[in-house]
């Protein structure tokens, strides 16, 4: 049974409250054992790697077999059907259309007094994806991290992905090469993320880390932050629906199922206006349940972690849906726009009947990375921006530093920060005496 | 003695890469005290919040002064004097009208199946800035952290500054006011950062934390990220000069020192292409050091950690430069923008010899607050953009979702994820009934 709540009910303040700061993962504390995984890499490089690979994936590599080469690529892409290949090169073409629209402006301008300002992007030289191994390694995670690093234009792009006793992925593989991925390396763990942090004689160190992985890659993203980039520390994922009663019951216990099937922890969020279609939604999940695939973890989040809140109106649910800040919206109601309109926090925004969340994690286009755990508050999913850089740039004439120099100066001053004013007092007195 | 190297010289590789991995800075651990005060404030909440701010501030507060009152910050302001608010209006609106320009668009269309795509921005909803008291309470950081938060949205704004013994700089609270700050409290360290991640009964929670603080904020705000959002973690500051020989010495010498006054930590690097110019500069040090107020901190900062580079010609300047990523760089040189266009990693780029980065400081407009300790690979500097946050957008037509739902349903098929394509397939079954 889910969470069944009720904002014209009393105590319904108390129940969402405790709905809101529900703990849905108990991460293990793994950070000690991380620790030193990382120093062991740092200090024994390439051997070191290849001893916990054989040690945690059960795999014996070489440094020559460290990555797949290209003969064994090509041999595993060939293992891929045709119709898995034209979706995963649709998925692509797609995303890499709506990731190109991304791309920032450089900027560069005169001011009134003649000082050159602006700024210009960047792309990062090198980055790392990683990429799970085993049942969660997802092509399309593989195609919604290296596209965008592609598009941003990084010159060298690497995988770690486990292959846990040699098993690999072949649709992963071909997602790789479909992005313009140059290495794939057949590591994983806090190794994999340290090799790549810091290099080994083999594994040359990337800028930036990104993508999803189990408790340890997760603190190994963590501790090497600052010594490269990485992206957020994705969480349990989430969705949130608002739907009318003008919805097929089953369509939104679908909507709600797909992402209480990634994870016990996991979390599917009802919010209608008609208490009567709420129900009718729980009776539809409980249906689909009986003969879900993944039932027992669709199940287990849908029980513990489920909620379908009942609402006055559905400015009432844009408000809840706010303080929820969803990694994922769904708005199936007759007017998506005007609602979209009220919604002002959340990762991705599904629009009307006919855009189920799924569509979002494949082709639609939009990045699938997003903010969980209410973090979309402050943050955004994955896009180019992330793996790109701003460089200021100002420029000053003799004009223009006489017009502001004075102001700087005297800034400097007040801050007791002498030789930031004799910088610039040092060349006013040049201009003054007619140097410029 | 700052360090000396020619990349024409034997053992120059080593050199250099003993430079760029010297560690700068030794933070203490304070990460356990952290904890603690966190789990108080949390738990306690203002009472926490004042006790603590008694025991480090010496300072007794209720709730009613924790936060200035207008009137007393009124009286704060009327105390700056005539020619330093001048200077900080001019800075304001230069920082104003620099980062207005960096708001980002937000976009709109539909492809050619009819699928409507796109993302817009908003604003956090609340952020919280931290500006450190004592000597190191700057009012020019006041404006770099509050200013692009207002011109992103930021509806609510607070400022969290320690007053120790109740001492307040004013030019902080002017800086306060001119950027639309709507509160200051006169709280500090890791009790100030908890307080606005979580709030109490008199603070409000915030969702973004930015602004630079000693070892307990650093260590602070990493442990509330994912909580709120926050800022990078600001490390010593760092400038590199590439001059020709057709610079003053004197001039760069100043800038070098300029960097080298804030901290004893800090790195002020020269690259030249004239071994003689190399020397007149690190005699011009030598000879300001005499007198400079804060000679005692630029002096250690010159001698542990400055370098002079002598390169072969400028390309190799760039290169050298690149493998640094400074946080600030000036380019004293005759052609700054084609050497520019060869510097692709920093956080901000001073072209030619009229603009001394003390400039940048304070009123050139662009940000200074800025990536340190080589994570200009990566990131950069302060932005609009790090008060707002991107939501996308998809909206699917059944003729939309007729052309893509199979390749998201035979993806999901693919990865095992069965709800995921049940969820796109009955709305095809509906469309092929002819039901949309």
């Amino acid at each position: 049974m889910p969470h069944f709540l009720n904002t014209s009910a009393d105590g319904f303040e108390a129940a969402f409250a405790a709905l809101l700061s529900m703990k849905r993962e108990d991460a293990p504390d793994v950070d000690a054992a991380v620790a030193n995984i990382i120093a062991d890499v740092r200090a024994r490089g390439d051997q070191a790697v290849i001893e916990l690979t054989a040690k945690f994936d059960r795999l014996n590599l070489t440094t020559e077999t460290l990555a797949f080469s290209e003969a064994e690529i090509e041999a595993e892409c060939a293992k891929v059907g045709a119709e898995d290949r034209v979706a995963l090169e649709m998925a692509a073409e797609r995303i890499r259309a709506y990731h190109e629209r991304q791309m920032p402006s450089d900027a560069r301008w005169t001011d009134a007094f003649g000082a050159e300002l602006g700024w210009r992007w960047g792309p990062v030289s090198a980055a790392g994806l990683y990429v799970p191994g085993g049942l969660a390694s997802y092509p399309s995670s593989v195609l919604m991290n290296a596209i965008p690093a592609k598009v941003a234009g990084v010159e060298r792009l690497v995988i770690a992905c486990p292959t846990p006793g040699g098993a690999v992925n072949p649709l992963v593989l071909l997602a790789a090469r479909l992005s313009g991925v140059d290495t794939v390396y057949r590591i994983g763990g806090a190794q994999a993320i340290a090799a790549m942090a810091y290099g080994t004689a083999t594994i040359r160190p990337v800028d930036k880390i990104t993508g999803p992985g189990n408790a340890y890659v997760a603190a190994a993203k963590r501790r090497v932050f600052g010594r490269v980039g990485i992206d957020m520390i994705a969480g349990p994922s989430e969705i949130l629906v608002i739907a009318d009663r003008d919805n097929d019951p089953d369509w939104i216990a679908l909507d709600l199922l797909s992402q209480a099937e990634h994870d016990e922890s996991a979390q599917s969020i009802l919010v209608t206006d008609d208490a009567d279609f709420g129900q009718a939604v729980a009776a539809a999940v409980d249906k689909r349940l009986e003969t879900l695939e993944r039932r027992a973890i669709a199940g287990a989040s849908w029980r513990d972690y489920g909620a379908v809140i009942v609402v006055r109106d559905l400015a009432e649910a844009a408000d809840l849906s706010n303080r929820v800040a969803p990694e994922h919206l769904e708005l199936c109601v007759a007017d998506p726009e005007a609602l979209s309109a009220l919604t002002i926090h959340a990762g991705a925004i599904f629009l009307g009947h006919w855009t189920p969340e799924a569509i979002g994690d494949y082709v639609g286009g939009p990045n699938h990375v997003l903010p969980t755990a209410r973090s979309a508050r402050f943050s955004s999913g994955l896009s180019v921006m992330d793996f790109l850089k701003r460089t200021t740039l100002a420029r000053m004439t003799p004009a223009a530093l006489a017009a502001i120099g004075p102001a700087a100066e005297r800034l400097a001053v007040s801050e007791s920060l002498e030789a930031h004013g004799l910088s610039v007092r040092a060349r006013l007195d040049r201009l003054n005496e007619g140097g410029a």
